[in-house]
């Protein structure tokens, strides 16, 4: 017997909703593995002077920690707008910007304001496996149309769908997680002309692509386009929680309507600031990134796996009989890759040359356990 | 024409949800006035050392920033369950203990668990006014019961209540906001009794209370209660937006269902755990609160005023023919207060005695506005 109040019960005794019943909670396993390329986090720390700025710019916001923080965000939305003004050439204002913990937080909050009982939201699948968790959690009935077989998406078969399917939410990642390819600017434009609803563009990996990002189209689609973004990815920031999207900025005002006030804390509001003031030098790995990417890809590639190209900082990769057997080979062999649940495939992080040499070493081992 | 992209349409021009149409974001007005009594804050900025000690923590931790924080927050939740183990008496362990951005973001969780469509939340006002817009924003139905007349909650009419109308999650405020007063274990225990789902006793005031925290029940009630908790208030950590709960540990089970993978930063679990080590000194400021609260209620009662007498560190106090005209002649005095919408009253967080001092002298020029 337990001396911890209520350990005597477990989930079937809560009056849970029923729908949460039997669930799993989500994420991939936390394990400690020498080489971990399981969650596409940037495998480059923090320079040392973005460090520093960090700690310095929260040791002076502390300073006021018993004070409720800015609930709009307003100085770290117009240093985003400055930064996604720069790496888009879109001219854009705080007031077009929002931010919140995470890109989890930031889609919740629009399936909030345009989701919801009674609504549906669509996505195009293999693809981020929050959307459909999101929109589960905030009751939107969810709608998975497939890509293609080479997991690709043709615009105009997604065009259709949309209009078959009038969702009041659509899901559009480019570059698409897990499988890497990018939507191009046309290709979004007829998906936004089908769309009767808000869509959404999740660019959490925009930086690592060669295509342009999609808040070009918000002028010409201001009530329905939503540009998702994260400083988890390119900008090194996973563990700082900072997502945020770019729209109209009546669309911001919609997101004022269901965002938790005082969501974002002086911490995290002075920590983004300080390493989007950074932002080059972070960066700056993107280019060596995308470079290893494509050599992973080719190695791969030369020893019998199928990877699928890639826009973004990791690889899609097969054909496995058995996706599980070889993740736990690839565990063996101290290498920590992802099993995303797509049939016959993998998904492998780019880290470091070093990280990169490893997964590589630790996939000839496994070459016997794909279809050739 | 402005030059910001989707600049031209607004909040009708959106696929908005229905039920958000004509909708005000909330919060209360962040206006730079010289004393700013209107959010409950602790007045007192934290130690010298304590803000090094945070710097330090986030320093160390910033070193990491690329790598996704530890998901459970386990370490935290720890020193957590050690500090109201401390407080309480009463026996906790991490597995008890649950956190997130701030009280809000624990209650929405409570409410995706346990409340959302189908279901109804039952609480009673006045009370705290996130409760009634979580609800909303989670679907669930919201019940408004309302307290006695002098703003006292009667444990037996309130079980009576809960037992009439069923609810599937119950919100006890203890101490109240905005009124002050707290509910006695055995008051709780009698709404525990009553209730058929989730009950939860929203301590965010907790330290500045005389009356036992509900911790002691949850061995009694394991699969109803959950006790909410804030680093916000006595804890003088607004600004790092920490919420928590203590609950059965099959409840942090289900709230693992519902919260977003990766929810608290790495910032937010340094910097909380950094507070918590400086709990003593912080929470010695609780002391000197209450007294100044004594201080207020008696003052204001010299004045003609008739506060409720508060367990918290506010104080609700009237009566206005009209509360908003005497806000404003507060503003005036460059005095802060809040208009919660509760008729014929006011509510003053607690401050400095130069703050105290500066209101109550402000108060003298209200008088005018008070019933007699």
């Amino acid at each position: 017997m337990s001396d911890v109040p209520g350990d005597g019960i477990d989930l079937a005794d809560l009056p849970l909703r029923e729908d949460l019943r039997g669930r799993s909670p989500y994420g991939a396993p936390q394990l400690d593995v020498p080489v971990r390329l399981n969650t596409n986090e940037n495998p480059y720390p923090p320079p040392p002077e973005l460090v520093a700025d960090v700690a310095e710019a929260v040791r002076e916001a502390a300073e006021s920690l018993h004070r409720y923080p800015d609930r709009d965000a307003t100085a770290l939305r117009e240093d985003l707008a400055a930064y996604l003004t720069g790496a888009t050439g879109v001219g854009l204002s705080a007031a077009n910007l929002w931010a919140a913990n995470g890109s989890n937080e930031v889609l919740q909050q629009v399936l909030q304001a345009f989701g919801g009982p009674g609504r549906t939201a669509l996505g195009f699948t293999p693809s981020y496996s929050m959307h459909p968790i999101l929109s589960a959690g905030t009751r939107t009935e969810w709608v998975p149309m497939p890509r293609q077989d080479d997991f690709s998406l043709d615009p105009v078969r997604a065009a259709r769908a949309v209009a078959d399917k009038q969702p009041d939410v659509v899901f559009v990642t480019s570059p698409n997680n897990p499988t890497g390819q990018s939507v191009t600017p046309a290709g979004l434009r007829a998906i936004l002309q089908a769309a009767p609803g808000v869509v959404v563009v999740d660019e959490a990996y925009a930086e690592f692509s060669a295509q342009p990002s999609a808040v070009e189209l918000i002028a010409d689609h201001p009530s329905k386009l939503i540009v998702s973004r994260t400083m988890s990815k390119a900008f090194a920031f996973a563990g700082g929680r900072l997502g945020y999207l770019a729209a109209a900025p009546a669309v911001i005002d919609a997101l004022l309507l269901v965002r938790l006030p005082y969501h974002l804390s002086v911490l995290t509001q002075a920590a983004a600031r300080a390493a989007l003031r950074h932002a080059e030098a972070t960066l700056g790995s993107v280019r060596a990134l995308a470079a290893e990417r494509d050599r992973v890809v080719e190695s791969l590639r030369d020893m019998g796996f199928a990877p699928v190209p890639s826009d973004a900082n990791f690889v899609l990769f097969g054909t496995f009989d058995d996706p599980h057997r070889a993740w736990q080979r690839y565990l063996d062999n101290e290498v920590l890759v992802r099993d995303i649940g797509v049939p016959g495939q993998l998904r492998v992080t780019i880290g470091t040359p070093a990280e990169n040499d490893a997964f590589l070493a630790a996939s000839k081992s496994v070459t016997e356990e794909i279809s050739q």
